[in-house]
């Protein structure tokens, strides 16, 4: 069993703040600035250029994907880490199309976050437009896959409303299909029980700044079907993909498995915070942190419900169906979120109307909980929001 | 005039040790700790997801990108930091193709870093091969620009050997053709005088890790010529490269002049090395470090000129034709390099026969060039290197 008592002890909370935004960025566990330090001090100035070997600095990559594969449950050597998660999505896709035949359809949905389509619309343009993207509602997949359908490309959790794919179901009927599937985790690794080893996914990708609480703009992930990767042709073939990297041939020959989804240097500071928060997660069973955040979600959703009976859920009532947050929808959601942060609570807004909170029992116990609805509902029973300075928008909403 | 001596001051370097390996990774800014220790504790710590405004850490990209610019010799503006210098010059070449019309050839050099073609390659294959990579020695650049040429890219120095372009002169000769030009100044910024502002290069990008001592991987740079990038159509379209990215909306409209060559979310604490690292460049002129790099460098092959007279220049002899770096063949280089390193000056070895040693006048001084001539020549001299424990070979050579 999970104690989250002492997860919670793990990490650095404000005192007074209920924060409820580690779907946005997690907070800093408290072995991370210790760690960085010594990467610093023990490993870059004293050991220099040394460190790529002696502290093993190159390995990073496979060494941290190895961490993050039994969180998503996955077998060993599927998993890399570097680069952002637009860059991972791109990589996934861009291997993706590569496989693909006759098939010219990429089939997505509107509550994909934006950058991953951003990305298809770009390597669609830079491949002249013989590649369509079909953006369809979350609801509508399932009727839409079909033999046309070349590559299923979705994030499994709605960043605003918190709605969940059934991966397992819908990734089957895609294979079934003989369509190529990439699954976005960045609200998914970290926050639900994930097994990717049963599901016959080809292709994920994730964030480690969210639930993995490695730090803003921490390193992605990628995760290919230990099945297939030695078929996959990479696109953006870095040089420590290569086979051996350290003869600098003028022609690439990709690495063995995973490791040909490597690209450019690992970025070794930002892997030693990663590093750290990844220690945390060995105390950590994926089940109970599931059945944890529904407990914790359920007892939010109840207790707002409770105390602000005019607030209207945006996420999913069937738990089965939410991700790791829970979200309102409210007119004044803008202002009323600048107000319930004033009041100690942090969460954040989405345009045009949702207020999103994000469950996270590795830090969030049932009595947090019980005060964040407390605050939530005095902010808005009281109409607390209801002041000029709540309604100045900040660059990042 | 900049101080050289108040330079060094600023960087560990371990007692004892003539560090000459500055062109790989450079050594630790003494500020570098304390900043990102900053960033832990009063940033990521106590802000959490709030920093993205209070700490302004969504504008790195371009606020890092405007200090590099001026150790480039560009404008404002014109710089973007972020992501891996494989991923930018994938980026770079990838907007360049997608202007090109009828010419279908890469013209780069055998010179160029492995990495570099690698992207090319594997973007090439993504575009079924609609494109040619023509490879040519470095000294039949100029014989090979003509109309048949879309894109030019080349690595600026020589990773092996310091050979070094004339990117005036080669650029414009390619621009005259109407050709499109790359250049990748990975071992160039912070070494050399550069003055984009005056070349009319189109694309250049760069690493921080090396010459501006950033830190193992820390983020690339991309640099676009202002008078075009509001024409560049970028293919890697991440949403922080988006007019406005948090509308969320489903469709890319790009950003802003160089905005739009933002890509994933900053990497934060990575990029507060960064910021550690470029307050160095403050006190720098870059007329004085290139005068002072070709002083000592001088000094350094006149020095082993007159101590070792077999071992062979790899460099070019002229100086202006040289980059920041001294290059020796020497058939036992590997475990030659293995031996000076343990005597105390850190160079290092490519196959697979080239001795490298980065000169680096904001740490290293005349008195450090000199003792690096003495026990470099006296371990040649000696054969203290024909042991075999200095041939066995490490994975990152």
């Amino acid at each position: 069993m999970t104690n989250f008592e002492e997860t919670k002890k793990q990490f650095i909370l404000p005192e007074g703040m209920i924060y409820l935004d580690g779907n946005s960025l997690g907070p800093m566990p408290k072995n991370a600035p210790d760690k960085i330090h010594s990467v610093l001090t023990d490993e870059w100035s004293k050991m220099l250029i040394n460190g790529w070997n002696d502290a093993a600095w190159m390995f990073q990559p496979e060494q941290l994907g190895n961490k993050i594969s039994r969180i998503i449950g996955a077998e060993n050597d599927c998993v890399v880490v570097g680069e952002t998660l637009s860059v991972r999505v791109y990589q996934a896709l861009s291997c993706a199309l590569r496989e693909t035949r006759k098939r010219k359809i990429i089939l997505t949905d509107s509550g994909n976050f934006p950058s991953d389509l951003y990305m298809a619309q770009g390597l669609i343009e830079l491949l002249k437009n013989q590649f369509e993207l079909r953006i369809c509602e979350p609801d509508k997949i399932h009727e839409n896959l079909n033999s046309e359908i070349a590559v299923l490309m979705l994030t499994d959790v709605d960043y605003r409303t918190g709605r969940k794919h059934n991966i397992a179901k819908t990734n089957k009927k895609a294979k079934d299909q003989g369509i190529i599937t990439i699954w976005d985790l960045a609200h998914s690794a970290g926050a639900l029980d994930l097994k990717l080893r049963d599901w016959d996914i080809d292709y994920a990708v994730g964030c480690t700044y969210k639930y993995l609480n490695a730090g803003p703009g921490s390193p992605a992930f990628i995760y290919v079907n230990p099945k297939r990767i030695d078929q996959v042709k990479p696109s953006l073939m870095g040089w420590l993909g290569h086979q051996s990297p350290f003869d600098f041939s003028l022609n690439y020959t990709p690495g063995k498995g995973i490791n040909r989804m490597k690209i450019g240097t690992p970025p070794v500071l930002a892997n030693a915070a990663l590093a750290a928060s990844l220690r945390i997660w060995d105390m950590v069973n994926m089940t109970d942190v599931r059945l944890k955040s529904i407990e914790l979600s359920e007892r939010f959703i109840g207790g707002l419900k409770n105390t602000c009976p005019t607030l209207k859920l945006a996420s999913p009532t069937d738990a089965k169906k939410r991700g790791s947050q829970v979200s309102f929808y409210f007119e004044n959601g803008y202002p009323a979120m600048q107000a319930i942060i004033e009041s100690g609570v942090i969460g954040d807004f989405r345009s045009p109307n949702i207020m999103r909170f994000g469950i996270t029992p590795l830090y969030i116990l049932e009595k947090d909980i019980d005060l964040a609805v407390d605050i939530i509902s005095n902010v808005l029973n009281k109409k607390l929001w209801d002041k000029p300075k709540y309604k100045k928008r900040k660059f990042v909403t």
